[in-house]
């Protein structure tokens, strides 16, 4: 048995060795304990998936489209759906995106992973926000690229960051979350999408825009994707995931004809296709019934939980953390006070039954330890309040030690 | 916008220039046309799809279930449809493999994916029947492997040609489909198997074992799978495109710990996990349904579409040609005359509405032209015997002519 192990191994490819365990994986595990109270996940809010329309569009599909939604499709994905969310670009920006651009992917993560197989050999270089999305290091990790960080701020990009990067690395990608970003809740404003299309115009670097969350917007304006000014050369990600339900596991990419051809071609080889069935169940939802109504549901309970938990952040922590206000989207980020970290504080949260993700998981290189991700979509009201208040009461009680 | 091109050409990895374009694809595209008669596809019998039973089960799931099934989930997939696939393995043969060394995926073709990111470097040798699974070619040389290849023959595989082909060079994985392979039909003996697996004992090899038609046997008993004499360094790939449904896109791997637990990380940066909604619908179906019941309806009409086939070749075809006789699956392998070419037959066959893959598709060298891939399951008894009659037409006018 040992030395099997040990042979094992040693036929293992060397991009084993470069993907990091994730943190969260194991923080997740705990979560599914149900007396532990959870601001650690990344999950919407179940009670508000459309489970009863979606029954009815699925009966309809067994019913009238049975044989086709259960067979082998193309590559690319159902053309109808295709056809959707080409028509709700268009009337949301304007933006003219033919169908034949759009491939569906296995959620938005699914894309990541075809974009570095297109992408991305050994060595080359990748841009990332600073910090970013977990999934994101993970799966571009198995391509074994070496990362780059642009520093985050307020408004979004810092844009003197972006170019020093740029000029001083040629990158191949940059990879960037411009609505309500996991894990920081920040949102690009206008002018920063401008200048940093004005920035990425000089250079020879897709931007690979991630929008899950571009739907769920509280506050605001709806803002134009970065794909509307530069659509040659930026490739953008969008998810059913947060506006839909996460376990039809349906998002898609759009890009430039050469780059979708390459992707599907990838996707083939990867799994042929993504599900049938859910793709024809999903779209005879979308035809059938309101998405917007819909969103504006997903939007009210989601800001009255993104206030809920700024008014906790105020009155229960101290006033030496900080913290973003998300417009949008299903995260706050938290900066300690310097004297805690926040591995420190998940150990003393665990004991109260409360955990959350340290934002230390989120960086490509140098973690902040000072920083914590607090998803706020999927916990009632009166136990946030009661689970922040606690929270709350360890950081004064860290800050408050002489130590 | 010329520039932006080549530019973007510029930019892909070099695994991009390594995946052969799938001609198959191709072929299928004309097949899509309703007047064009197709041998050449790989689709089950979509009459056979259990449709009302799936929407029952669906409805349940939604009913009952729906919040779980709509949620994001763990990537190992969907414990309780794991343990069935588990019970199954051990009524059937036995075998005792608990639910935690299953891992869901996007059909088995996806399993490919991830063994190919868990085990290949760029230049390592993977060992291929002569000729192969055009998917697993497509997707396996995105990892630019250098391929080799063992012969198969009647009995399935050429032991000696196996033994050989180790003993030259070492090899990582040998990628195997020992149940009425795609493209042949060919199925291993138990001799085979047996003296394949004392063979491979001797050599650090990874067996991939995939098995999407073991459950589609028409003749002689269910013999046990090569994962069953070497668990410890077989890989058992399985699916439920075949037996139930394709488009619900769900297959699983079966292997040792350690590589579960590598694939599951790879899963999870690839695609988070498999479609929840479609586990559960699935599950609900396995465990109120009697599987064996829907196998028997499948294997019994796919039998008399393969008696149907064969006499066709029979019949209608000169007898310079050679042909296997499928005991399960869903293809029939044909060797012409050595005056024809599959492409030239292709090409005459298309004027007359019908098609069939080329078996030079198949081969990862030396492709052999004279070779066809005959797919029976999709076409119905009257069209067949219309369609081969006209086919075995042609192949006997080619034979005759003069040059």
């Amino acid at each position: 048995m040992k030395t099997t192990i040990r042979t094992t191994e040693t036929l293992f490819a060397d991009r084993v060795l470069h993907v990091p365990q994730s943190f969260i994986r194991e923080i997740l595990k705990v979560a599914s304990n149900p007396d532990i109270i959870s601001f650690a996940g990344g999950l919407p809010n179940p009670s508000l998936f459309p489970i009863k329309e979606l029954e009815d569009a699925a009966t309809y599909v067994f019913q009238h489209q049975g044989m086709q939604a259960l067979q082998y499709t193309s590559t690319e994905g159902y053309y109808p759906l295709r056809e959707f969310i080409s028509q709700r670009y268009r009337q949301r920006y304007g933006l003219k995106i033919p169908p034949e651009q759009i491939l569906i992917t296995n959620g938005s993560q699914q894309a990541l992973d075809l974009i570095g197989k297109i992408f991305i050999n050994p060595g080359d270089h990748v841009l990332l926000e600073r910090p970013t999305y977990l999934g994101a290091l993970q799966c571009l990790s198995m391509f074994q690229p070496k990362f780059h960080e642009v520093e985050l701020n307020a408004d979004g990009l810092d844009i003197d960051n972006l170019e020093n990067k740029l000029w001083a690395q040629s990158m191949k990608l940059f990879y960037c979350i411009p609505n309500f970003q996991n894990p920081t809740g920040t949102r690009y404003t206008k002018e920063i999408r401008e200048k940093m299309v004005e920035v990425m115009s000089r250079y020879n670097t897709f931007i690979i825009e991630d929008d899950p969350y571009g739907d769920i917007f509280f506050d605001g304006e709806d803002l134009e994707p970065l794909y509307s000014y530069m659509p040659e050369k930026t490739i953008l990600l969008g998810s059913f995931s947060k506006s839909i339900a996460p376990g039809l596991r349906l998002g898609w990419m759009v890009a430039n004809p050469e780059v979708i051809q390459k992707a599907t071609i990838m996707k083939q080889a990867s799994d042929l296709h993504s599900g049938n069935l859910t793709q024809y169940i999903l779209h005879r939802f979308l035809t059938t019934h309101s998405l917007d109504a819909h969103l504006k549901k997903i939007r009210d309970n989601y800001r009255f939980q993104r206030d809920t938990m700024m008014s906790c952040l105020k009155y229960y922590f101290p006033a030496t953390i900080t913290y973003t206000i998300p417009q949008g989207g299903m995260f706050a980020w938290v900066t300690l006070p310097a004297e805690i970290t926040a591995r420190e504080l998940l150990a003393k949260a665990l004991e109260q039954q409360i955990i959350f993700v340290p934002g230390d998981s989120f960086y490509a290189t140098n973690p902040d330890s000072q920083t914590i991700r607090l998803n706020y979509s999927n916990v009632d009201e009166a136990t946030m309040r009661k689970a922040m208040n606690v929270l709350g009461g360890i950081v004064t009680s860290m800050c408050n030690q002489p130590y």
